[in-house]
Order: structure tokens, then sequence, then C-alpha cells
């Protein structure tokens, strides 16, 4: 199967505008060719893309999808009462079947918004994986210690996840992490069988870390003044490539360690405002040179799988922030969003370039609020949302086309089961 | 002309779900009947709204529409380069014609995004004004003394400029503020002229204020300690209804002056965050009683006209600025973009209500970031998008219906002109 995309403005991040226009030919789930004039020949399909911008699929570094099923639960309310009276009670309730569900809801969110590859935490595992496989979409997948377990069999729980993983889905779309899920619910014990594991196998790492100010105080209390940075790299933890999400209460040297051992951070800034966390420091990990990434988080605490707004929000609350509107610009924002979060995730993904993945996307210029046309690239961060989206490439494989899901199961019947499943769950409200 | 609404969630605040299922008939500009079923009768059109929302249009409180066509010029630099080498020199060179594109841009984003009344402050009023009229929206304009004007025919330049207003609008459907930029654009004599000029012919006040920390800093210095509240008091330009645009740096004191008077605050989060403004105390205002409504501000600071992403942020960032989930709700911020701008501009809108001006938007609920659809409150504030919308009644009239404008002017017109005119005027960049 050979696509050719013609006329299109190509997102290239390094040139002056942004972009080149010209044309990108697509070879089964690879790109084959970029540049100003596809070379003649036969193609199976022909897309004009009429002066549109035609970028990568955006990389959606931190996720629990699933939890679409728990949109607008308990909104407004202190974060215990969220967790504890909301989430819990729902999320204890949950099946398989009901996490194939919120997971395929959460996928028709992403395709309709241009996110090609996410990384997902959640649990149920013969649920998710199985939407993820049926979908077609591209993921890492956290293999992660089951919270708050003082048995001793923690290497073989990993050991059994990663057997549902690898059982259910597609290795040329989905790779594996070995997932904390924070210093607080994962004891001693499991971080020892996480690195025993993850040095067996040769695994990355990701944890949620440094999130909120009650967890950096409770870590220093307990662990000999230690922040969380300085905690998990006294465990191994950082010794492999690992990818922190959040990280919004760090200091200089919580700072240093992450970069001295190469982690990413993947920055949620819609989750970490509703939830009242705090603003993390984007702009002093990026001089620093941590490799930073944007992750949706999930929809309980954000309420939405949106990842333009969330580029809108890690640029102008780094600006807002440090009272500085030139820090963090709009080139940097679209490249945490794509090649960032490849490069965090080990997909070769992120960039319109020959031999990537086939993720592509295609944005529509013909809206008010993309005109004037003169800055794309500002335009696709400050002013573009995932409705702009209209055509949805994973691997080669078409997804979303101008209102149309082709992601295993109908839309419609997505719906039907969701409300289903989320009134059943919450029946005790 | 009667329509009838069938089978709708029709927004209604006071309520537990926050909206109650029925019908609306809309009879000339007004609205007729809100509730269960409508009286059979004969109707000129009935639309079936399908279980979808509808709701008041949104009150844009703060506004410079026509800098649509300044969409992002110079983002990510300092805040004098921006004004000085970005935004000055091109507003220097936009003719009434020029103006009356951008508006009708403005227009077409406004309508798109369920916007069906703002306040304008913009010159070129004859460009302005025109478009204004020509597409049947509502507004309120700024009439405004010239900035840094040092002549001594303040009064009547304000009387011209009133007098365009009314050659050019229908004052069924526009009214009249007295606009003061700023405290640092506008002399002392400007200020007695606009009290003077208020209090003969009835009108509101409305200024920027206290906007940007040098501003507040400046003002102490200059006028005996006084800050930006304090000093427009001693004016005499709080002692009629007083709008007051952005109140990013206010102090105890500055809050208990407004509340004192009675005066409305019309926050613009995006563009405060995205020129690194601050972060106005939301909650502080709303306990001491003020009428908060919202603003996008001009597109050359936020990039874009979207009341859902205003809203998000009104909420979270009062969340994340005092760290405490719980205050600002998806209820209040609802209110504040529909019934309390409406207080504000004084006009008859922004709630579903019998004797109201037919000012109505329909949202679609079908689609993932909508689903499941249990909290609709939550879902309208946290994860919809201006593109939700599909369905735009001004006055009675259709704006706007599912990809078709009905604004005096061709979408794709305006879209060649506005390029036209972008390129033109930014010829010396």
């Amino acid at each position: 199967m050979k696509t050719l995309f013609q006329n299109a403005k190509i997102l290239k991040l390094n040139t002056d505008n942004g972009y080149i226009t010209g044309d990108v030919v697509v070879n089964g789930n690879i790109i084959e060719y970029v540049g100003k004039k596809a070379p003649n020949g036969s193609y199976d399909k022909v897309i004009d893309v009429n002066g549109n911008v035609l970028m990568p699929g955006f990389v959606n570094a931190h996720a629990h999808t699933a939890m679409t099923l728990l949109r607008g639960v308990k909104d407004d309310v202190p974060l215990q009462e969220w967790l504890m009276d909301g989430v819990v009670p729902m999320e204890e309730k949950m099946t398989d079947e009901d996490v194939y569900w919120g997971q395929m809801l959460g996928i028709a969110e992403y395709v309709r918004n241009g996110i090609t590859t996410f990384e997902e935490n959640y649990f149920n595992y013969e649920g998710f994986t199985k939407a993820i496989n049926k979908s077609g979409l591209r993921a890492r997948i956290g293999i992660g210690p089951k919270i708050n377990d003082r048995n001793n069999n923690h290497y073989q729980y990993l050991e059994n996840l990663l057997q549902i993983v690898k059982n259910n889905t597609d290795e040329s779309l989905v790779n594996v992490v070995v997932y904390a899920h924070s210093i607080y619910t994962i004891s001693e014990d499991q971080f020892y069988a996480m690195v025993k594991f993850a040095n067996d196998k040769g695994y990355p790492f990701s944890i949620h870390l440094s999130e909120t100010l009650k967890e950096v105080g409770d870590c220093t209390v307990e662990h000999k003044e230690l922040t969380p940075p300085g905690y998990i790299e006294s465990l191994g933890f950082l010794d492999r490539p690992c990818l922190c999400y959040h990280c919004v209460h760090m200091d200089k040297d919580d700072i240093q360690i992450l970069a001295d051992y190469g982690a990413s951070v993947a920055t949620c800034p819609s989750s970490n405002i509703k939830l009242a966390s705090g603003i993390a420091p984007i702009y002093a990990m990026q001089n620093k040179g941590i490799n930073i990434c944007i992750g949706t988080d999930g929809v309980a605490s954000n309420n939405c799988l949106d990842m333009f707004k969330e580029m809108f929000l890690v640029s102008t609350l780094s600006k807002v922030s440090l009272y500085d509107p030139s820090v963090i610009t709009a080139k940097e924002v679209l490249e945490m969003a794509t090649i960032n979060g490849a490069r965090a995730l080990g997909v070769n993904s992120g960039e319109i370039e020959v031999g990537r993945n086939a993720d592509i996307i295609l944005i529509d210029l013909n809206s008010p609020h993309m005109q004037p046309s003169t800055n794309i690239i500002s335009n696709l961060v400050y002013s573009a949302r995932g409705s702009d989206v209209y055509f949805t490439m994973v691997g080669g494989k078409v997804v979303y086309d101008n209102g149309k899901y082709n992601i295993g199961e109908d839309i419609e019947k997505i719906y039907e089961k969701v409300n289903e499943i989320r009134k059943r769950i919450s029946s005790n409200d």
C-alpha cells in the first residue's frame, strides 16, 4: 500500500517558517519520501492536502486512557474527596470489559485529536491491551507492581503482566516500560523487584514523580531528607532510561539529578492546574538539557485528551510563572509534543522524515481561528484545537478521516457502552 | 418569525443537574417559552436539538476584535518588542477597510465559537461599526479618548465617535460605554472630559485596570501612592457603573474599592498568562461580591476567541494559584461567561428565560470528549471547545449553522481579504 500526500505544508521545525511545501509518500507503515515533488509512479491512494498542514501525530507521554469513564467525576472538590469518594470506588467496580470500552473511548478521542502514540498506565490489562490492539494505535505500556501490595511475588506479578501484553498486542506497535506508580504507593521491595526485572529484560522505567508538595514533604521526612528524585536515585531507578511524569515541585538539585542521568520528563499542565498541584519548572529543566515531553494525564483529572490544550498551557504557564513572555516558544512546544515524546517512549515517530513510522496527521487551516495563515507554527500552538485535525494515520493505517473512525469499534456503540458503564459504576454516588 | 427548539438539554444553572430537558420557543428576537413541552401551534421553523445542549450565547466582556489581523505577530518575545516592533507599526497602517475585514474575521470566529455579544474596544470606528452592523451581532462599543492626545477637544472627540456609532449601528443590538484605555495612556484632562460626557449622556464606563505590575508600580509613584483603583476612584470614574478589564494585580484594598462601588471585572486569563502579566485573584474578588465576567482580549495577545478556553483557565488558574481544587466551580464559571457578562454589559441576554433576547447556541454532545454525557456542566467547562458549537442565533437571527456563516460576508472572501491585508501591513517586518 503506497499513499501520496500532495500539496501539503509539511511541518519541519528546523526551517525558517517551520514548514516546507511539498509531498510526502508513505509505503506500508513507513515514510518513504518527503520533498518538493514526489517521484512519478503508481500510488494506491492520492490525498490532496490542499495547502493544509501535514505533521507528525502527537505523542502523549502520560495517560490513564480508560479514565475517560470517569469524565467529570467530582470536579471542584478537595483532592482526597475526589480520589476516595470519586475515583477509587468507581475504579474498584471496573471489569476488564469496562476498561476495554473506556480505552476505546479514549482512543477515539486520541485519533480525533491527532494523538497517534501514547504511554499507557492502567489496570485491567486484559481489557485495555485488547482495545489498543484492535485499534491499531501505537503505545508503550507500563508494567507496574500492584499498588500497596506487601506480598513477595512482585517479580512474578510483573512477569504475568508482561505475558498479557505480549499475548494481546503486536510488537510492531506496542513496546513496554517498567512502571512504578509513585514513591508513596510502591514499597522498597517492589522497587527492587522492578529494578531486577528491568535489568534482566532490558526495559526502561517510568514513574509519577514530585507531583505534589505533599509527596515531596513526606518523602524528605521518610527517606532521610531525600527528595523524590534523590530517593529513586538511591534505589537504582535512574540507572536505566527513565521517564518521570509531572515533576512539578523540583528544586535545583532535583533537576540536576534528572539531568545527570539523562531522564526525560512528561509534563501534564492541565492536570496539574486543575488538581491544584502546581506549575512545573519547564524552563529550568529545559535549560539543564532534560528531554521534556507532554502528557494529557487521565481524563478524571484534566478532563480531556487534547495535546493542543496542553501545548498552549506548557508555554503560557511557563511564561506567567517567570513573568517572561519570551520563554518556551511555540517551536519548542511542538518539539515536546512530537519528537521529544517519541524519543522518551523509544518509538521511531515524531518527525516527518524518510524512514520514520508513518504516524501522520492533517490539520485544517480553513477556520476563522487559523486565519490569517501567516504564522502557522504560532497558530498551531496558540490557537488550534484537537478538532482542527481532520485525518489521522498510524503506521500507514488511516484511523480517522473527516468524521469517520476506523479503530475497530463503531463510535455510536462506544458512546452507548460508556454511558451504561458509567451509570453502573457510579450507582452508589 | 417563530422558531421551536425541541428535545434540548436547556442550561439552567440553578437546577440540580444544571439543565432541564424540554423545548424553547423564540418569537421574533425574544425567548417566548421555556419548559417541558411547547404549546401546540404553528411555527415557521422547528429545530430538533436531539438531546444536545441549548444554552445562552457567550458574552465576551473584553475584546479588540479586529486584532485577528495580527494573529501570531511576534509571540514569544518581550512585551515591549511585541508591542513596539509588532502591534503598533502594523496598527498604524490599518485603514477603515482593513479593520472592517479584521472585524468580520473576528465575528466569524465569534459565531463559530458561540459568542453572541461582545464588548468592543478598537479604533477605525467607521470600519468596525459597519462590520458589526452587517453581521447582526450584539455589542457594546467603547467610545474612548485618543491615546496620549494633549489637545483640548476631548469632549468633542467623544461626541464625534458617538455619532459614528449611532449612524452606523442598530440601537436594538448595539449600546455604548465610555471607555478609557488605561490610566497610563489617558491624561487627567481626558478623564475629566469622559466623566462629564458620561454624566451628561448617562453612559457607563470601562477601562483596562491593574493589568501589569508595571502599571501598578508606576501609578503609586505618579499618583501619591494611589494604586490604579484608588486613582480612578479619585477621578470620579467609579461613580457610574464601571467594567474593569484584567484586574490582575489587586490587593485587599483595591478589591474593596471595586466592591464598594459595585464595579464589574472582566478577567482575560489566556491573555494574562501568554503576555506573562500574572494570574488574577478571581476567588478573592468573587468573595467580595464583585460581578466577575470573562473576556478573550484581542487575538494579538491570546491568540484566539474561544470562551471555552477562557472558562477552563478561569477555574484552573484560580485552583492552582491557591493550591485548592475546590475554588471556582464549573457552574460559577458558566455564569461568568453568560449572565454575569450580560449584566456587566447591560444587555438582556445571558440566560434561557422568557423575555430575554434570543441569543442561543447549540452544543453537540456526540464527540468522544463529551462522553460519557453524565456531567454536562463539567464537560462544558473542562472538556468542550468552541468547535462543539454547531448553531448560533443572535436576537432570533441564525448567524451560524453547521458550517454555514450568515454574517453578511462570504467566509472565503474574508479569509482572502485578511491574508492580503496581513501581507501588506507587515511588509516592513
